[in-house]
């Protein structure tokens, strides 16, 4: 079989898909010419129209097609409370708890010096202006729980208390409805250290 | 977070692809909104032009730009032998071996009852246009070795020896490099059954 340059060059940029590689891009090509050209059709006008529309929201770092996002412009939100977390759908779940009615910095990733994912990648320089901006009163992180989650978190605190500012974390401890003897210890440790009088 | 219009179009569309869901289909758009939009762009691209320009070979049913594909109108291939694979990648690696030097036929499947796949979503009516046009003498069934493959096969056989036509299979039996000790008994009984005199 000689080659196909459509269809090469399809294959070629499905390896640009995260975890595809060249066997399943040339399924997923094959797949789709085959019984699902609708699909295709679709996803490639998708794709032209977020990469021509979608950008960074000026204030909260998000996703999107506003100079400013939805959640910013709303006059109904606390904007002496930000909220840090690392990536749009941190942000849903946390808004799906309705315990939060302030405002949100995206910032896109985490730090992971191993990546090679430094400050400058995280918008940190961002965040900064926007936490200094005298309206803000508290930072809340909500970086994920996880090695890199941790540092980012703690790196920004820093950063931040520098410039007087009060920063909290959301609280670690036994998930809800979690059983003692299926929790790992490092959580149950933290859980002890962390009581609270009732 | 209220809804970002090209965001969720992209993310619905994401799920187009085989074996993502939605959790995935968000990831994968971040992704390419935050890391890679230059590869977004550019699978956009590969899409539009794969959905216009590719269509089947009328020979053979397999992906082409043109009326017919390049190895269909290749003049040195013996036109008497009629390969039957079921995919693009199953005939390039038939290609690969440089054992065979007919055509094919891509029937682009495989019977599957159970997934609602008769004879006409595999092209049997095109195949057997094509098998009886008076020049091809042999029929070469390439199909996996799979229960569905073994059935495609075993029905092409049958309808293409009702019309008076020769038609073999790729021999089964023990892998090069096989150790018996780690090859399935089936395998094994095949190859004791298909013995040839050395």
């Amino acid at each position: 079989m000689k080659s196909l340059s459509s269809l090469d060059f399809l294959t070629e940029a499905l390896r640009r898909l995260p975890g595809v590689g060249p066997k399943s891009a040339q399924r997923i090509a094959y797949h789709l010419m085959q019984h699902d050209r609708e699909g295709a059709g679709l996803l490639g006008r998708a794709l032209s129209q977020a990469v021509e529309k979608i950008h960074h929201c000026a204030m909260c770092n998000t996703f999107t097609e506003n100079d400013v996002c939805e959640t910013c412009v709303d006059a109904e939100r606390d904007a002496a409370l930000l909220c840090v977390v690392e990536t749009p759908s941190d942000q849903l779940m946390i808004e799906q708890t309705m315990t939060y009615k302030g405002l949100y910095f995206v910032l896109m990733g985490r730090l992971s010096p191993l990546d090679g994912i430094g400050p400058k990648d995280i918008h940190l320089e961002k965040l900064m202006a926007r936490a200094t901006d005298g309206t803000v009163q508290e930072v809340v992180l909500a970086t994920n729980f996880t090695n890199e989650g941790e540092a980012t978190a703690h790196y920004i605190s820093e950063t931040l208390k520098a410039r007087g500012l009060k920063v909290s974390r959301l609280a670690r401890g036994v998930p809800v409805g979690g059983e003692l003897e299926y929790v790992d210890a490092g959580t149950i440790a933290r859980a002890m250290l962390d009581r609270r009088s009732t």
